[in-house]
């Protein structure tokens, strides 16, 4: 049972006026007291008559009279309680007669107020408590009591704190709010709709406030920054939100170095103090290279492993599907080693690698011995001439008990399979125990020189942007944007660390006539939707950038939360649901009537369509 | 014409790779320069290639090598530039051959790159420039660079980290974001809708965090804050926004008095250095109070002229309408005082205060001269004896040339016409040359001992909440829950700035009993829609209260802003426009399907109705 409790000497008054509903315990306090020194922390106790923090006491404390507020976590025999805050814990006596205290220090009780009683609560808040995630979502305002959770968002706050103090104290930036009652965007298929009160109107929340920090840069605030609430409906997809927060931030008169400076300087700045300092600045690497070597653009340099191409190795191999791999337009033949392979995965998890590759990119790969004791047993080792053997040794590095995974096929295919076997792998040497991925390490990187526009994938022929319409393109690429849009490199940036993008920024075109025929002859886009921009853009818009930090996946990989809900103090669950109020809720036809709109409800033919295309409600 | 414009000297290698599209202009520098000493205030030019802003430079910068950027504000004969950012202005001179400089400093260009052109602006940024609102909203990336929108939307920004600076380092509060994406509550009339993708069910968005603070107190994240985005449906309101921003607070183990210094601390620790400094404590006046003395629960406390109750000089009056007015239940007789009402105020003036009177309260009002050289004009002056003359004098600290406004009624209609009259002469009399409201003054004052409950509009007999459901009884007041409930007072205080209320707050109710009798019994409301908030009140819920300010109207008072759109960046008009973007706008009916929805299109007859009861569109 928990009750939040007061246990109050110096506030007679106020503990008989409240005392009504409430029990008193007397009693009268056995040491004497030294005062322990000023802290630098912030003052938790103004405003109330709290003088300390359960957590905080300490032998220095001895003697001294306090008032502590709480939840009682334990109570023995009606003579011991032990009293919770955010804080900590601590023992609280209800003397009976002399007796020897245990502890380095507990409190003897003078007055204590019952402040609210309680019910059998639906799970301990002790942190070996299992519970389903669904039970902890249902009872939020009791999951938050935990230890965890208390320090993630308690973090949250002060990291958010310190990016704050950097941009606006020390760099001049301005935070301003923009709109979240905004109107549909080009191809803003994933915008949720809010009624107005005018027939057939409607509002959308927006992905991000990218054309208002523009129209800023405009404006002149020529330093912005934004706590910034965004939405994306993307129906049920694993750890998204449908509302998030992003460091939303844009400058004037900046190109990409001094925006990444800013973001290297702002995430030193902030950084918790109980975790290994950031090391600035952030090493770099192209989106071809970080596709060539790790086959992703958001690769994990943790760890190496890194994908090889050892095309050369085997242009005159006699091997068959080597030899026809390099005879294919764009054939290449790619290979990881695994350090320690050989030794630490087991025979199932080889099965596992060559099924994942076949189940999810319909390929072949190959585990290679070529060094130790299993290499008799490899099949294609014993076709690899020793000449060959030698060089893939030296290429890749190889030591005693590693193996090579490898893989034929176009580059960016065998790329893309090879980038997640190295995760796989990765997976199942933790697995079996060789740590790969020191938790404590944090590997930022920048990768740029994306590509400007991506052939869109209902029709090839056609571009769509690689990130937004608004990204400006390389400088030394800008002639090629009417000759070949599709090789144009953009100015836009990630931000990754360990493996997952936590930041997106550009260079944006200001010019008025560059962003036109962007959107109209390359995009084929509606200019009508974007005519304010364009004409901001004709008013003297100043070259500017930006970018946006995701503050929920950055804040995951900070506390090293299992999921970004254990970041966020009211997470839907996957399927947008929130379990503790049961929002999304029916809305009666008559209050939705002001709104003009109504319900189509769906016939049951479609209604079965959509359950199968769904999880069950129960695990909502 | 405005152009950006970037002075180079120093980036010779930046400018030429960026020179293709530019102009440039060569010169060189006249001067020997100074380096000014380091000032406290941010970098502002961290992170790009700027050394100064254009409003800094002095005589102390002569012969300095400088990068400035900026808008082009004046050219003349080619030879000046007058180059302006949001800090100021600065002249540049481009070399012809040798000239005599005019003004403290001018810049002899080396360098100048034209970033991007510009078309003729809609309208120039020059303050004195009048334009219309409409315009202004129209164009609000270049109304944003006036003076008056930097200044505001710039102090903002500070005043809002000041405060998070006083909530965070200094007193451990803990900033969380709450979900905006919601149910709709009990009473919430006035809750945007957002379909979801499930048929029939909807989020709304919340016109406060007000469930979820409450919440993190029953977690144990016993000090909240959050600059909060809220959302109320008012339809066509002047001078309110569809969204809105407040600086929510909720605390546990705190009283009303807890709340109320922290906000003295905060907004003492966040005014402005250009303005008075705030003096704490903040007078307090009771709801009771402040209606019988200024006829309002907002009074303006920078002057005067308070409602006085006369009724008993006129106990054995002859004057036949002021006894009939004392014989009635509860009839009284009031009065303000107009300080050198005689000489300030004309006729006309009179006659429109009746007209108000008569207009808004269908009330009668009499102005009164009883000293000075008019008092033989006043019909009423010569009925009243010269006893009551004196006593009235002496009551009212009547002056030479001051007249009174007498009116008869029932206390609160009285009270409420004279608190009306007594604005309304403020505004009078200032339009004639009598400064009664110094616009340096800022005038705080708590309003307290609300009453809990009001009768219901529709069915005075039934009860519904003066502020919200979950406000807690005074406690002297809790014995009458149960026999008379609308006699209780509440714990509800209400801040107010210089006659605004700019925020309101109150202690809550934690225990779960007292809460279920509230809503159920006493408000009749659907306790279904509030079980999460019941149940989470029953596992343990500490005491707790908060408070809320509204940050829009706050930084009206303060920057002296005509309107509340002049401290937000892109406010809606009154009728929930955004008249840069279009928003709300029609969305095809495909974009619709995903959420189940269709628009109810009214018929020919509701439209015609519903555009007479609207503004038209030219004014929205």
């Amino acid at each position: 049972m928990y009750f939040p409790y007061r246990l109050s000497l110096l506030y007679w008054g106020l503990s008989r006026s409240i005392g009504k509903t409430t029990q008193r315990i007397w009693g009268s306090f056995s040491k004497n007291l030294v005062l322990s020194s000023q802290t630098r922390r912030p003052e938790f106790n103004s405003f109330i008559a709290r003088t300390n923090t359960c957590g905080e006491l300490r032998s220095s404390h001895l003697g001294q009279e306090v008032i502590l507020c709480g939840w009682i976590q334990y109570r023995r025999q009606n003579i011991f309680l032990v009293l919770r805050d955010f804080h900590g814990l601590v023992q609280v006596v209800i003397p009976q007669d002399e007796m020897m205290p245990t502890g380095e220090i507990e409190i003897k009780v003078k007055t204590a107020e019952l402040l609210n009683p309680c019910k059998k609560l639906p799970f301990e808040i002790k942190d070996f408590v299992k519970k389903t995630e669904a039970l902890r979502l249902q009872y939020r305002y009791l999951d938050l009591r935990s230890f965890q959770m208390q320090y993630n968002l308690r973090l949250r706050s002060q990291m958010v704190m310190k990016m704050r103090e950097y941009l606006c104290n020390l760099h001049g930036f301005v935070d301003i709010e923009t709109p979240t009652l905004f109107k549909k965007t080009p191809g803003g298929a994933k915008e949720f709709v809010v009624a107005s009160r005018e027939p057939g109107k409607f509002y959308t929340l927006p992905q991000s406030p990218q054309q208002f920090k523009q129209l800023l840069m405009v404006g002149g605030l020529d330093r912005y920054f934004q706590v910034a609430r965004c939405y994306r409906d993307e129906g049920s997809r694993p750890d998204r939100q449908p509302e998030f927060t992003q460091i939303d931030i844009e400058m004037s008169f900046v190109d990409q170095s001094g925006i990444q400076s800013l973001i290297e300087g702002l995430l030193q700045y902030s950084w918790p103090n109980d975790k290994d300092t950031v090391v600035v600045p952030f090493p770099s690497m192209t989106f071809a290279e970080a596709l060539a070597t790790y086959g992703t653009d958001k690769p994990d340099t943790r760890f190496g492993m890194k994908i090889v191409d050892i095309s050369d190795v085997f242009r005159n191999t006699k091997i068959g599907f080597l030899q026809d791999a390099l005879t294919k337009p764009q054939g290449t033949i790619k290979a990881i080693c695994i350090p320690e392979g050989a030794k630490s995965l087991k025979r199932k998890d080889f099965e596992f690698i060559r099924k994942f590759a076949v189940d999810h990119f319909n390929q072949e790969v190959l585990p290679v011995f070529l060094k130790g004791s299993r290499n008799q047993n490899s099949p294609v080792a014993k076709f690899i001439m020793e000449e060959q053997r030698l060089e893939l040794i030296r290429l890749m590095e190889i030591q005693e008990d590693d193996v090579i995974l490898l893989t034929v096929g176009e580059h960016k295919k065998a790329c893309s399979l090879l980038g997640k076997l190295r995760l796989e792998c990765a997976d199942l040497l933790e697995a079996r125990g060789v740590m790969l991925r020191d938790p404590a390490v944090f590997s930022f990187l920048w990768v740029v020189d994306f590509p400007l526009f991506l052939p869109k994938e209902e029709d090839p022929r056609e571009l769509e942007s690689a990130h937004h319409p608004f990204t400006a393109p390389h400088p030394s690429d800008i002639h090629l944007l009417y000759t070949e849009p599709e090789k144009v490199r953009s100015q836009h940036y990630d931000l990754v660390l360990n493996g997952s993008e936590i930041g997106g920024g550009s260079i944006r075109i200001h010019n008025a006539e560059l962003q036109h025929y962007i959107l109209a002859t390359l995009l084929k886009e509606d200019v009508k939707l974007l005519s304010h921009l364009l004409q901001a853009l004709d008013c003297g818009a100043p070259p500017h950038g930006g970018i946006a930090l995701g503050l929920d996946r950055l804040m995951c990989l900070v506390t090293g939360a299992a999921s970004i809900r254990d970041v966020i103090a009211f997470p839907k669950s996957f399927r947008g649901h929130d379990l503790m109020s049961n929002a999304p809720d029916y809305i009666p036809p008559e209050d939705l009537r002001p709104y003009h709109i109504q319900v189509s409800w769906p016939t049951d033919s479609e209604a079965a369509k959509s359950s199968l295309n769904h999880p069950t409600h129960q695990q909502s």
